[in-house]
């Protein structure tokens, strides 16, 4: 194949118009991040705004991509055009089981537009890769546009919790409503799903869920917005409860335009865009600092002639405007 | 008991003088961060740096409690002054197990200090919290000083990989090996204990442990200084190879001491401190910018009338010298 000589500027016209070859080399450059990762942003910023942003997570296991390989077989048969964004930040071992789903996926569905994220052991690039690679789907007309994760830990709250609804998949027997609450899952759940549900002790699991619940919303904020998240009851390998799945987030998505609340979320999503964009832009404002003009302070931290809080105050007067 | 209106200059002379009580409200104040925890460091900065730092870490259930309760009885009956700082970052739900644990064992050794540190669900606090307690300990005296830590996460690794020793304990059965690979506590591991060695599986962990460290030494930096960490079979709750795991941590110090490595992890120590402590200052100036003279900022990117990477510049100049 010839190499791509075209600008970001023509890929993008091009990945608009329908072409998944350029929409994937966007998605490369977003993966990879810098300026190149910045200009697709910009312009996919014009056009973006209208896809629902649907976050799923859950345990390894828990029969996610099962589940989302049904939704967006349905999604792609009812006439639309479903993205799918695999991430995995625990492990970058696993991208190959996700690359099989993804091809297995498309096969089947052409309507739909399937990537898997690789996070190079560095969380904090996924903070910064996942709302752009959103924001290019959105752009490029797919609707909805799902963030998939795996596992419950405070990457996945950050992913799944900026999405406009959130979906925690859960199965019987691995404790797993329990390891969501301390992971703080509960709070930003908007749909549970209690998969493998034909099992023993799927019950269980809706029983402990419901308890922490209604725990959670005698002081939870949605509460006050009359919203309890639902529990669904699916068997996905079967396709029981798929409908329902879906149904259920269509129904959350109503209910956010209903309340005010899509905005919100929408607010809650930038800010933390602008919050991640700045942490990583002063991280390496820091670390050139460190490199270079600092290096002195540093030294002499090291050789304990001032200590680690002066170190780190000088080198803030040279970082910082408005430090004296 | 009478409040106690010491000054911070009032109680670290106490605490240097061996009290107990000024030595716990000292670190209390660390804990919590802020101006008070920043003096007692520049108080500790003048007198610390004698103590072997010795990191622990393990998954949950590997016996690390077991095995640091015996090392500091032992190391009490020779005559030493340990310390203790058990963090656990993953789960503040387990303080009390840990709590426990540490009564127990303050019971028994008189001359020991042991110390439980919760992160209250903000594993930077940890980052910050950590460097300044281990300096206390070790101007007051104490040594080795032992952070003892939980899971094999990122936490973890930057913990444990910055003290002069890093032990990660190990059990038969629950793949222990492949999660430390994973999670890159195999190339900041110095000793690997396999603990439980009693049991079935004990020396499937010693040939995993053997074969990864074979890959990894090909292309590791430590080999470079002729070390290669060791294996040590153990059972802690029956005593055995304890002795044997203390031997080899000692040795290990002999090696750094041997070959100038000590002044090297030193000085990636105090990197790593002013590292988290520049990113927490910076962190502070962008929140409160956020909520200052740059909410006008956030608010047009929230209402798309600006995209969040230009609201991210805009800030970065009003925030950094030199932006232009």
């Amino acid at each position: 194949m010839a190499k791509d000589t075209r600008s970001i500027d023509e890929l993008y016209a091009a990945a608009r118009g329908g072409e998944r070859r350029a929409l994937g080399r966007l998605l490369t450059m977003v993966e990879r991040g810098g300026p190149n990762a910045d200009a697709v942003s910009e312009l996919a910023h014009a056009d973006a705004g209208n896809a629902h942003i649907v976050g799923i997570t859950g345990s390894p296991g828990a029969g996610k991509s099962t589940l989302v390989g049904e939704l967006v077989a349905d999604l792609v048969e009812a006439g639309q055009q479903p993205a799918v964004l695999a991430v995995d930040p625990s492990s970058p071992l696993t991208g190959g089981a996700i690359l099989g789903d993804r091809i297995r996926m498309e096969d089947r569905n052409a309507n739909a537009f399937i990537r898997s994220m690789a996070t190079r052991g560095h969380s904090g690039g996924l903070a910064l890769a996942v709302p752009l690679a959103v924001r290019l789907f959105d752009a490029c007309g797919y609707n909805p546009v799902i963030i998939e994760t795996v596992g419950v830990g405070q990457v996945e709250v950050d992913v799944v919790g900026a999405a406009d609804t959130a979906v925690v998949v859960m199965t019987p027997g691995m404790g797993d409503a329990v390891q969501a609450n301390k992971a703080g899952l509960l709070e930003v759940a908007d749909v549970f799903v209690v998969n493998k549900a034909d099992r023993p002790g799927a019950n269980d699991v809706r029983r402990d869920l419901d308890l922490m619940l209604d725990l959670s919303h005698m002081t939870g904020q949605e509460s006050a917005h009359g919203y309890r998240p639902p529990i669904v009851m699916a068997s996905a390998i079967n396709g029981d409860g798929n409908d329902e799945v879906w149904a259920t987030v269509i129904a959350h998505r109503q209910h956010l335009a209903d309340t005010g609340q899509q905005e919100v979320r929408h607010q809650h999503r930038i800010r933390t865009e602008v919050r991640a964009r700045l942490a990583q832009a002063l991280s390496e404002s820091a670390e050139s600092l460190m490199d270079g003009d600092g290096a002195d302070q540093l030294r002499r931290a090291e050789s304990a002639q001032i200590s680690p809080n002066q170190a780190t105050n000088e080198l803030l007067v040279q970082l910082l405007k408005d430090q004296s």
